[in-house]
């Protein structure tokens, strides 16, 4: 079953085109090494450029897990977008259709 | 530019089935009408089936609001759906990755 993951990304100001230039690489690294990965969208506050929501979907729950402990999940998210945040939070959805 | 809308419902307790096949009729008609619907995903709290959470994504701002204004959601949303909620929450993002 799928499940659908929703990430708050409150980015401490100055840094949103640094965490959207590493998403993107994130998104191209998952493309390529991730197929149980299937949907990585990013989305923006149209009224506030540092609020930032991911919408990840993935085949099953252990791919949700197994996501986290690639390298690319180390590198990108905990070691250059952890330290630009303010705060993170995060959803985890049973997805019913899609 | 895409837009994504992020649409809670808090259901009124015994209503989830309902609410959950009429998204799944919502969906058909918007896969067949609406072209600029890009995505219409459905996602369910595995902790408590009354929490719905909606995820569609649209060609354009126009787009979402073309989308209220057709006739599956009067007939779906506004006349199956929202009286069984006990309320309802909505989010609009620019996309800026998908």
């Amino acid at each position: 079953m799928p499940y659908a993951l929703i990430a708050r990304y409150h980015v401490i100001p100055g840094n949103a085109a640094l965490v959207e230039a590493t998403l993107r690489e994130m998104a191209e690294r998952i493309r390529a090494d991730e197929p149980a990965c299937l949907a990585y969208q990013v989305n923006v506050d149209p009224d506030d450029e540092n609020m930032i929501c991911l919408y990840e979907v993935y085949a099953t729950a252990e791919d949700v897990t197994a996501h986290r402990e690639t390298q690319h999940f180390k590198d990108l998210i905990e070691g250059v977008i952890a330290p630009v945040l303010q705060r993170r939070e995060r959803e985890l959805y049973r997805q019913v259709i899609s």
